[in-house]
């Protein structure tokens, strides 16, 4: 397993009239959470693209329990569960500043090669990246 | 079973730079169908919300089947289920124009008094709207 | 001159938590009223962009002078004020249902060649169709 | 004149099919500079807002030089070049890593009191921690 975690302070743009982060928005919370752990692990989905591999997202899933509001600084922990294949996992956990769990998720993404259009392997500096998680 | 379609078509800004639909903007979509359903029953989400009843969503479920681009004219066909209790669950199926099968979504709402913030049973003129569909 | 009307319903997600249409949110319903407007013309931006013509947006200004609310249906009222050389200049008027003006804006695009990253004259269909209303 | 910076990294969903942060996008990172430069000076819009002030915007204009990419970590510098009045200008300007110029801004907004839905002058707060600034 592996894991990190990002903050990231809710616009006002992203909330609702309930006065709250609208529901829609927290996938693009789990992207921002996956971007940066894939950061930490010194690699980046944008070096990646660059290089003809798009990551899809193919399922995503969300349990929504406490709202989070405007100026909320929350923490989104990205989870890797397990050493990815063709398909790679990510979870969610996103808390506020009082550390309340408002919400988990599940994203499944699938490696394609650009020109191909076609499923592939991770590139390597990804699996070396996480090997030494996962023993 | 209740269901009805909606219409909507892809935005430029709804577009990330893969050229799809956006995977966190099919929520929104989602949002659409069920209120364009609601209006079909002969209710408004909007009313509803005057009159102090609330509708978060607790739980989100999306399949991504094959891609959403720019400018398709997209068919949303949003199911009820089942009669809602203090629950109400819908769920989504996403055709371009072509009849391919986009995407698949299912929400989970809670009804909630707005006043007491509390769950609370779905206002009657809902489920007579719904009881003839469901026999 | 040449207008041209669209019908745009507020989205949930595009309220904030004053509970108006977020004022960042414009920009894309002039996008809908520009594209809807191209369409009106016979000509459509998708297939202009296929045919490798972009069109970004280089000056955006809005003015707001009343709120906008969830469900409400506007009118994007869209101006083409001149027959566009490299640049176009679309105008918007925004009304509700009660015809309150609720917000006028403009935006200037350019015409560029996608292979050459240059700007370049509209295609002829576009200035042909525009012909007749600028005489 | 008092100015504050703040930076944001372009989200993969902010971006367009034409590869660029889409230009409806930057209201959002305007909002996200002038809140962030409320912080700096010891002040927060939420408080302000749940203190009964609201700053719905009036005026927005945006120029568009060069693009912004995907995973850009841009500079927001946001200018308050006069001291509030019932109105507060703020003005923009956007650079990304190689401090190349590429958007400028400026928004007019309010100070509304909520109960009243009246104009009103800025809290005293806001004055005090700006007057320093210009003399």
């Amino acid at each position: 397993m592996y894991s990190f975690e990002t903050q990231i302070r809710v616009r006002y743009g992203e909330t609702d009239q309930m006065g709250y982060l609208y529901y829609g928005n927290y996938a693009q919370y789990y992207e921002v959470g996956r971007v940066e752990t894939m950061r930490s692990l010194g690699t980046s989905y944008k070096q990646m693209e660059d290089a003809g591999i798009l990551m899809p997202v193919i399922e995503l899933k969300s349990n929504y329990y406490k709202p989070a509001f405007y100026d909320d600084l929350l923490i989104v922990k990205t989870i890797i569960p397990h050493l990815p294949g063709i398909r790679v996992v990510f979870q969610y956990e996103i808390f506020n500043e009082n550390k309340d769990l408002l919400n988990k998720g599940e994203t499944t993404l699938v490696f394609i090669d650009k020109s191909r259009q076609k499923p592939v392997a991770p590139p390597p500096y990804i699996t070396e990246a996480l090997k030494t998680y996962f023993k």
